[in-house]
């Protein structure tokens, strides 16, 4: 969170971007951005709309109030390029329906942590199924102009005058891709809702396995607690993330006895295979490739 | 200034410090940490207080708060871990005079910009000078426990009763070091006040020499600019840091036709030795030497 109002003023100076930014994030967003952006008086290129999630009263510690009260409310004026965002309230099944259009879905779950804390799911529309050469080739269609219309959705007409649907000439649809992104958690159940056969799951994992019971304290997992939900949710790729300064990232200078994220990922890849398993790290970017169609 | 939050909550988790922490900066700033703590629920292992520079009338733009009206006020709870800090109010030199103890002195100047901006001089006091070996002979002292002794300041008794004081047999103190670190500006002429001879200066150097128009209407500096600041107060290393995103950094993967900050390198080379000018990086530590005694 405290990364964003920087994120926002780099975008803005950086790439030029004139469409309207939509942020998304738990109930005191609006607030912490509004009052980042004007003490720091930054002047974005874009507008931009806070969407606030309404937490369960279950999310929240018994003592959230009495030891500690916070306003999380955004009483006053509005940011010059802030424009009025909506509040989102989880439905019957406790699941946040954030967005949707033609390309993809993105939900979100709310996981155990000392404070407030969610999950989001992003899952890819299906993807149009790719042209069948045998199927142009007994429709008479050969390789040209008609084949980038039909790979748009667009019908072709022969010079017959037969018409031509892409749907008649693709095979199957390709699922879409599922990416789920979890916050800090020591409780990640309620993505057995959603999570099923993810292609890729970030889930923290702050202490090593022996710390169980520190990490649970702390509201934090294990590589073996990420590793056990990867495995029975069928996950393709666990990424771990979020470690406890105690473990050295690979890339650090590393002095003999010191401890790393390496024994992180050992853990994860008792229940996991070597490739399902990977540590993430500072400007990591992972390829997660296109789906096959089922046929 | 966005950084601020995180960097207190990573020396709380990780570092074990109990110490107080004194943060000092323009009006505004306790209000954006109070709102960024509080609304992510961050607990401190310390305490920590606000010292705010009041700025000065002709630091504002004519229009401050005719087109954005911003609050910088903290009127409401303090921080659970927050302290009562100042308000810190320029000297007739217009000086803000923050710190000081037998160590070091702190002083800020205002910088010109498009919001108000400080440059912060570090001034380190003289340290006492190295024992000399041979006022050491002279009075009877061998090498040994009494050599520490003198080095801390302490009186030595010798077998005859003889009582040595350390500045007897001290050559003279050597000066303090003193490094300068600037924010946003596009004049620092307020820094002929306090920079003179700094060992480091920390200076901005948004765009080269040839956009020096776009650089002054943001509110920026050009290398020419900074070297010659530098050069005039005989300052011996010259910083060059914020670049701007068109410049890529030298750790970067360059591509034939980049720009890269080298070239705001060479145009600060144009009025300084190559030794004096540095190129500031993510993670770029600085090592400063401690002086000799001036004899």
């Amino acid at each position: 969170m405290f990364g964003l109002p920087g994120l926002m003023c780099t975008i803005s100076q950086n790439n030029q971007r004139t469409d309207p930014v939509e942020v998304y994030g738990p109930v005191g967003l609006r607030k912490f951005l509004r009052v980042s952006l004007e003490l720091s008086r930054s002047l974005l290129g874009f507008s931009y709309t806070v969407h606030e999630l309404e937490c369960l009263t279950s999310q929240y510690p018994d003592d959230w109030n009495k030891r500690w009260k916070v306003d999380h409310s955004s009483s006053y004026q509005c940011h010059p390029n802030e424009k009025n965002g909506t509040t989102l309230k989880p439905d019957q099944n406790s699941i946040w329906n954030l967005f949707s259009d033609d390309k993809m879905q993105v939900s979100a779950i709310w996981l155990k942590h000392r404070i407030p804390s969610f999950g989001f799911i992003i899952q890819e529309k299906p993807l149009p199924g790719k042209l069948d050469p045998v199927k142009l080739k007994a429709r008479g269609l050969k390789p040209g102009p008609e084949y980038g219309k039909l790979k748009q959705g667009l019908c072709v007409t022969l010079p017959s005058g037969e018409v031509i649907k892409p749907e008649e000439v693709m095979g199957p649809p390709r699922p879409g891709r599922k990416v789920v992104i979890m916050g800090d958690s020591c409780d990640s159940s309620e993505l057995y809702k959603l999570g099923h056969d993810a292609d890729v799951l970030v889930h923290e994992a702050t202490l090593e396995n022996d710390l169980k019971d520190s990490a649970l304290e702390k509201g934090h997992s294990t590589p073996g607690m990420a590793s056990k939900l990867a495995s029975e949710l069928k996950v393709k790729q666990l990424v771990l993330t979020h470690f406890s300064q105690r473990y050295k990232p690979m890339s650090a200078d590393i002095k003999e006895g010191d401890e790393t994220v390496k024994k992180l990922r050992l853990e994860a890849m008792e229940i996991l295979r070597d490739d399902q398993v990977v540590v993430a790290d500072d400007f990591m970017s992972l390829n997660i490739p296109m789906k096959s169609a089922i046929s």
